[in-house]
């Protein structure tokens, strides 16, 4: 086991902030290695230097978000910004750039929208199509009807009730009271308090896996009902206040769309007409969903691109995060700050033309939205397969694929080093989640060691979820997510339409792009066997001693 | 002085909070007064029982705020308002309930408006027009330019380039941070921080007025210019991030309407039109707003009912709330809150069949939003007279009429006993501002004194400003405003488009119309003579040992 400065583990979260006017205030290591192929941390000083002065990524981000904006899976802007992508990654001199498709499903665009309240006054609504919802096809007006479902067995409730109504679906509630700062950085105990980890951390056949399956499945079991009973369409309240919208929708699969247009309404304005329905009489609403469904390739894509290592048999490591965002903003903070941070890490060791031992890989994942269904492509097609996967629809695919045993590494498995995730926001990068993996914590700390001046130093034990490293996590493969500063992340812009541009930290980005450009050099030059986990077994957590009641219903 | 509870000052803030089920678990005062009409501090208990368990401020917002919606002065909504003001003010058994008319200026309604970016994408703006500013007669489509302006000495720089332009006259910015919480309790450091009172609190000639009114003639300075240049428009930026929305404009005066259509844009949308401006070309809008000028009555209205008093000599006490709004929002919490706070006062009071000492006024104030002008004309009409006050245009008044002495009383002028007003959103009262009058705090202190269980005991010396208490202190009449929990007023709902019923908080409304009645029912009774201000005369601040330079430009 070989990584540099064993020695001064913590010695990152010590340092001082310092400011970093130029390579001369740059602390220098105790000690260097000898024969590194890009000597550290002189190459350190040197990606700093790249990345913090000549940083590209505000023109990058301003390209992709402002310029293509929104990339929902599949749809023609999405087209556009994966082409924009290829090209961004040839210019910046990557080799072996390409597009792997994968099954995903429809494609589905918005072009023009409304909805306004008719009765008992004229109010015109903030509201968007839930996407792969089918359009209005022209203007409907009708009466709507409240009527909160959440699971099949609410549907009784309504039988008779819901013909030529507009469903509206959500419990309307109260106004909400945000009582934390929307923008927050961590603090030292913030970074601290991630070191829990789950163990054991198995994979699930658990609960949850069934939720999200059962959610998936009830989109579509709603649609069937309220359309046998003759509704028109339905609405669903957004889950957040101050007009903010999300447009989130998952039945983007083939021969699985669903009959009736379903919008969602600002809270302010959905709460609105369910206090007219409930003194009566109903209010009217006229609403119009322009959208299209755009069929052909119902392939998504990841697209790579690689610096090439110097030793074919030292494997590769990796940077990625997800370049499909959601439609109503414009795919800002989730994920085109990842996706501009991964670009920018590679122009940056490509300006500094380095040559690192092991082969570096720069992806952009596809469809992270609908289940992380691009890296779970990857894992599939480079690294391994698990026992009855093939049996899977694509419908059922993301939530099933981590329960399967055995798992069966492929060739490619023994090549993958290490893979680093962004996908939390604009935020500077303060450390890595060594993702429940105790032995590379060591090999983390070091790979950082040069960027706690840059306040990026910490390693925690703690695991992430919910985004493209989890499922190499799942069969045993070194997955790690940056620590980031949330700022007002998941506050207000998380899947919402104030997902722009101006909610990037451009000081932000710079800092990230070059730890992770140094991250990956690091990783790409370690001289050690960087640690994988096991390649898991179906896992026993079961009580031998627990009794239930029986099943009723 | 006669005034209840002398003893308890401060016991208010001292006394624990406790839940109110009823008149049992009230604490009883620890004396009464002999031969008041309406026996406190068992009326006190009466009052919270009203207010608080048969409470009708929810159903009187919905139909305010829900019902009828913004109200902006002398908008045909304003006007349906006031119809269902004074009927509810006569059908909840008020007096001489009237309208009182002042000079305002032109109605104005937005009735649809949208705003699009055509080139280099098409992007839906989130965009409104600017109240009071004309319609565009149609579509507009035109190139925008950046040129930032605050003032008549940045014309210059612009001259010769905006012809056919769109002119976009913010400085857009980075995106905000918001670090505090949006939504906020005082705790009690908070309240006793608001002890701070300037003194000598004297009304101006100063600086700020005159920035006032400059701003106020900027408007059409600008308008004239653009116009002039051959502008077809002009923007502004939102100055809130989060698409909100605000709408507001000044120009309602008759004969001094503006040429050019406003709007205000989004701050992200706005944002990244000037971003692809910077990159160039510039981008092309679409533009229309449907708005409609509303002339033949230009006069606004104060509409005020009264609770006779049984001794005529006595003079009045009175609550107030400005009722008229801006139109992006429903007006729920920037003003319905006061608004409907002041209504359920008055339902309180006639619910218990109280009989005041004193007359007991209700005053629902028209056209604040655009300088207090409701509260002047009625102190202007009803309390005193300022010398020259004549002479000034209706759109200098509001700016200059605090300058001018003396100031004359009218006979009127000694019946105003004491102005409650509520203009501060929808959090609960804490207690009073003194306003910088300390003979008033005992008075205040003894007319709380039994709300410290409701939490709103508390009394602080500090002066506040920007609302309807403001005139009637400037000539040395007792105006107090309510403490009150700022909740999310300023960050968000604060003139926006969100500033709907959602945000208003239904416990907070019953627990402030019930301190209203009660600290109203108190004054009434009260068998002191409640302290004035001196009738105040021309200040004299300046330093007798100031140079100047000598003015230049």
């Amino acid at each position: 086991m070989t990584f540099r400065n064993f020695l001064m583990l913590g010695a990152a979260a010590l340092a001082p902030t310092v400011a970093v006017a130029g390579i001369a205030a740059l602390p220098v290591a105790a000690f260097a290695q000898d024969s590194e192929p890009d000597d550290a941390p002189e190459i350190d000083a040197r990606i700093m230097d790249e990345g913090l002065n000549r940083s590209e990524v505000q023109m990058l981000a301003h390209e992709l978000v402002d310029g293509i904006g929104a990339r929902l899976t599949n749809s023609p802007n999405m087209r556009k910004a994966e082409s924009w992508a290829v090209d961004k990654m040839r210019d910046l001199g990557l080799k072996n750039v390409r597009k792997e498709g994968f099954e995903f499903g429809r494609g589905w665009e918005h072009l023009a929208s409304s909805a306004t309240m008719l009765t008992p006054r004229e109010v015109e609504l903030t509201a968007t199509p839930v996407a792969w919802t089918p359009g209005t096809n022209g203007v409907i007006e009708a009466e709507v009807v409240v009527a909160p479902i959440s699971e099949r067995a609410h549907f009784e409730a309504y039988r008779g009730q819901l013909a030529g109504k507009i469903v509206m679906i959500s419990i309307p509630g109260m106004g909400d009271e945000p009582t934390r700062a929307p923008f927050r950085r961590l603090d030292s105990s913030d970074i601290s308090s991630r070191n829990d980890v789950d163990l054991p951390n198995y994979s699930g056949e658990g609960e949850s896996v069934e939720r999200s399956l059962k959610r998936r499945k009830f989109a579509l079991e709603l649609d069937e009902f309220l359309a046998a009973e003759g509704a028109v369409a339905w609405a669903k309240m957004s889950y957040r206040d101050g007009k903010l919208l999300h447009g989130t929708g998952y039945t983007h699969h083939v021969g699985m769309s669903p009959k009736l247009p379903g919008i969602e309404i600002a809270a302010e304005d959905y709460r609105r007409i369910a206090r007219f329905a409930k003194t009566g009489p109903a209010p009217r609403l006229r609403i119009e969903n322009d959208v299209r469904f755009v069929d052909g390739d119902t392939q998504a894509y990841n697209i790579i691109g690689e610096m090439a290592g110097s030793d074919p048999s030292a494997g590769y490591v990796m940077a990625g995060a997800h370049f499909d965002s959601w439609y109503t903003g414009d795919g800002a903070v989730d994920n085109g700050s990842g996706s501009v941070v991964v670009l920018e890490a590679a122009r940056i060791l490509k300006a500094l033309g380095v040559k690192p031992k092991r082969t570096i890989k720069f992806a952009l994942w596809g469809a992270e939205e609908q289940g992380l269904l691009g890296s779970l492509a990857y894992a599939r097609r480079h690294l391994v397969s698990r026992a009855g996967e093939n049996d899977l629809s694509a419908f059922e695919l993301s939530s099933r694929w981590r329960d399967l045993y055995p798992v069966t590494a492929k060739p490619g498995y023994s090549d993958f080093k290490a893979y680093f995730n962004m996908d939390n926001g604009s935020g500077k990068f303060r450390g890595l989640h060594a993702e429940g993996n105790p032995a590379a914590e060591p090999y983390l700390r070091s790979w950082l060691s040069s960027y706690g001046v840059l306040d990026a130093g910490r390693v925690v034990s703690g695991s992430t979820g919910g985004t493209d490293h989890v499922y190499f996590q799942a069969v045993g493969l070194p997955g790690y997510q940056f620590i980031q500063d949330p700022l007002d992340y998941f506050a207000r812009l998380h899947h919402t339409n104030v997902d722009t541009f101006d909610h990037l930290r451009p000081d932000d980005l710079r800092q990230a792009a070059t730890v992770m450009a140094g991250v990956l050099l690091a990783a790409a030059n370690d001289k050690g066997s960087i640690p994988k986990m096991p390649l898991p077994v179906r896992p026993n957590v079961t009580d031998p001693f627990e009794y239930e009641y029986p099943e009723t219903d």
